[in-house]
């Protein structure tokens, strides 16, 4: 069985091991307080043009969504979304947890545009009674998207605008950053993410670390006293030097782009075998997410030798199935799979 | 000007106030344990016939709401609810401000189905990801709707049955309930209600009373220890008394009743002249509150001498609008209303 | 049954309940948008000397605490306050509900002072790991105290300049406020109140509403979106102008002092019984509220004319208990309280 | 610098930074949904002899505590804890931003113990307002605790008894469970442990872990749904069989209780030391935290080679402090130790 059905189903890259086996008997502080981390923060405010961003490492995505979001929050207000957004559809209401709710946007691809956040707060506002509805206080986006798709350049800076006319907070999920990053659509840099939001993360989990969600933080507004919160929400790891280490291995000397550049090229080959083949896509991804449309007999075949994620029934005969490439995946598991939908 | 815009413009109904004057220099025990809320929750279970039922009364109708969702639901748990319903547009968040996430489902007329219930169940547990999504755990539903619409007999008894058969808590929130009851079209009496939900509130703010709801819980599940809850969340009043005096005027020679049904009378008058004006109704109600849809111009020499509640724009030339009745509606103001509408 | 146990026993002083009849058919908007709200807005911010305050109504107390405390605080904040502080043991841990914790400190008569705040602020950022504590954020009073103490002029001018040195929000709970104003040896005007706190109440309840409890904000930070938190947490009464009503009746013409005055007066010829009977005072208190310890012989042949609080075994033969004045208890009830125990 | 400030201050045990490595490119399910995690439940299960026990892995201690309350907490209900209890002084509050009260005891030697529970129970409804009060709900206690002492099997078989005739939860936090297991005074087993609570962890982060708590659960009533919460609160680790692979190495082959053996062993070196200098101990701890009361000049001297942790002020001329082994300590370290604490 040749795997592509999720992008964290191995550990982490082998420098990555090799750098937390080399450093694990040395005695440091804990909570984030050692040198590894400095080095990490050190590297990753270079890779984002950001002398003055603080960032922090966090365990998990969910983790790092809800903290950040409770960071910025008033009690009253709530985080406008895309309907798909992880926040709001795959995190057992983490957010509302923290006493929030989730407004969420019918999305095109997957995302949001800055014409909808500006309709929104308008909406909001114009109500006479609009103290009895959630206020909009930040807006979350997914880069790349759940479905692989990605925000221009153009579009960012719109809501990014939109954000900063409207008092919005905008927080940037960028669980999968480096495979948008290295996307061959891709026209935005770290450094453009650093320059347009007031908070995004750069994932680790889904591209080569053990775990470990690094959050930038740039708006001043939103720095102090971030440590308290991590540490109340179970987000501050006693071991701090673990993620230390590892976005430190991560970011030294590109690893991370190259891994994600890796899974992209792949899932580019996958992409071309599957509209090649006629089978049409359901998102317009450039990124290590592929989701053909393909004929349930197909599906049936290949799924002898090839697991893959169920996405939906698109009609009688023919589901949507997502296909994950990683850092992690091989050109031998791409070529087999190749080959084996040719020969269907 | 006479004020059709709410059903909550004016203090309460003159024989309640009576008895709050009458009581006044009275000494009673505080928190809801005096004489006059055993009265009244005697009364209502009797209203009701529901003699194992708990009563409490709740000072407003978001503070009723949240209360009992809260405790009904496990903390990984939402509610299920019509995207319309109070508690998920006009009540700023108050649900999630207590952890939960309101589950909101497409309505027809303001009305969710058992179908739909039973569809959001199957999806939600066929997922072998449920646990990252939330459980439902809770149905509210609005009798009558917002919209003035109202479930009848089969429909309810629909939904309970799902509502058992899916261990969801089923929650009616009453704040109209008088209105609904009294309605020409309704088949459900308040035994119906006790028979088939956990829990349902009575509204007294809306039906004359200077505020109040009664929260009927007939689940011994339920029962245990609202107290506490109602405390801790400022819901229970000090003088607890003032409501259960409130209510046992409401309740006592079928007070109650007889205001909500001068009010739906004169409802079903405003909604025979819409029609025969030939301005559809936005939604089929038959209750206390109507929504015709009404050219602009009509509405522009209206509003110089009648106060109503802009609903929707409709199209480029008319709008929806409401009109309440309400048991302090005069015979008098609405044959002036009628007379002005024929007169345009 | 000469009835002592507490100071909210009956409803509201005839002149509030006079009003309220007066009102009670007029129609006004809802949620304190009404010409009521505003003037008894206008008289309390006259009384404070504070023309550039906020002023809300809530319902009740324990509403106000929380609602005031959520509205200030951060996430990983908590709020200072006496061990017996109302908020830390009689509230149901309803700030605990909004996700804050108490900080509780050792009190004398019910009262903390500066040097325990700012010695509280020390050791916590002294400590190293202080993320790994809850800032504190907030200071929490209450003027009178649960045991009807009083923070003279100079203790609150102290704790008002540390709690500004240190960031602190400086709250009091003024649920008995009119009794602390009129009491003999307090030297604190409103205006004080308003120049020294960021936030007071004024409470409506214990001293001749039906209930209410108006919220002064006199710091601009704590202004902003006040009334959305109201809305979420149930505290914005629908037919607000019952709140409005009330405090003008209370605030016009001074009923409101005079009401608290008459209490104090008849406390303080019981006090002079107590003391003059041999029996110590367990807290020396000024104002509506008396403790006196009292042989269990005593209280026996008492309790069968008279009710009281029991508050705490004291020793083998006596007890504490308390006795409540308030605006409702008359003269001839206190003669006759007093006739009874010089017959003992 | 040789360092006994604390015992998480290197990574993990090389035997299980083995199995990480060796396991680290195959491909598993996410989720804790692995056969590493199946092993080490199955693992965990035998060392308890609780094979009917759930058993989740976390990924950090202030994490499993706030879940594992929060999960068997119903909204009014608090937490019984020692005021030294690791939840109410060190982790900024994390069960109170859950909603709950922490109910902290006074404590002897860091323990409470059942007459304090029935007692605090008996006050709470004897009182007629109780539900005005935070209602008690459950017990935590540390094991060790968090000064190095332990629970008596006959004091946690009262313990355990008086919460089950007072339907109070039991929790103990075991994260430093093995220290206190392999302590030479010790007369408890983990079958004790689930036995008599209903629900406890074993601490993986400071017994040779890089991270990771076992929650163990053996209530029947705590299972259900346990993940959801996980999942909700940001403790499911996505590669969870990280956590699996790690209990996996910890309990094959008792080197979880080897290691643990190891530090008490040098632990009782050094407090043979600091009594046999005449050093007292601050507690009477027999785990691998000691807790001597040093002349200032002594530490002065020994602080330029050894780091520890300072703990409070004694008098003029001493303090406590705080001395860690691990299993990562070496027998020369302590040698060297005590040769210096020889030479003083």
């Amino acid at each position: 069985m040749l795997r592509f059905e999720c992008d964290y189903g191995e550990g982490a890259h082998p420098r990555v091991m090799e750098l937390l086996v080399k450093s694990n008997l040395e005695q440091t502080p804990g909570y984030g307080e050692d040198h590894y981390c400095d080095t990490a923060r050190a590297l990753i405010r270079e890779a984002c043009r950001a002398p003055e961003a603080d960032v922090h490492f966090l365990v998990g995505g969910t983790q790092a969504n809800f903290v950040v979001i409770e960071s910025a929050l008033r009690p009253w207000q709530g985080v406008i979304c895309a309907e798909n957004g992880h926040i709001n559809v795959h995190e057992t209401g983490a957010v509302e947890a923290t006493g929030h709710k989730v407004l969420a946007l019918p999305a095109k691809e997957g995302k949001i545009s800055a014409a909808q956040i500006r309709e929104a707060c308008a909406v909001h506002y114009a109500d006479a009674s609009h103290e009895h509805m959630v206020q909009p206080g930040m807006v979350y986006l997914s880069a790349p998207t759940e479905f692989g798709t990605l925000y221009s350049r153009a579009e960012l800076e719109d809501i990014s605008r939109a954000c900063h006319e409207l008092s919005l907070t905008l927080f940037v999920d960028g669980a999968r950053m480096g495979y948008g990053i290295m996307a061959e659509t891709n026209d935005l840099e770290l450094a453009d993410y650093a320059r347009l939001c007031d908070v995004f993360t750069i994932g680790g989990t889904k591209v080569g670390a053990l775990f470990g969600e690094a959050v930038v933080i740039t708006s001043p507004l939103l720095k102090k006293d971030f440590r308290y919160l991590m540490k109340q929400r179970g987000a501050m790891l006693a071991k701090g030097r673990l993620l230390g280490v590892q976005f430190t291995a991560l970011f030294q000397d590109g690893l991370y782009f190259q891994m994600a550049e890796h899974a992209d090229t792949l899932a580019m080959r996958l992409r071309r075998t599957f509209t090649d083949k006629g089978w049409p896509l359901l998102f317009n991804s450039f990124t290590n997410q592929q989701f053909p449309i393909v004929p349930d007999e197909a599906l049936e075949k290949l799924g002898r030798d090839y697991s893959f994620s169920f996405w939906q029934k698109v009609d009688e005969k023919r589901s949507a199935v997502r296909f994950c490439t990683s850092w992690a995946t091989t050109e031998e598991a791409v070529d087999a799979l190749i080959a084996s939908i040719a020969a269907l």
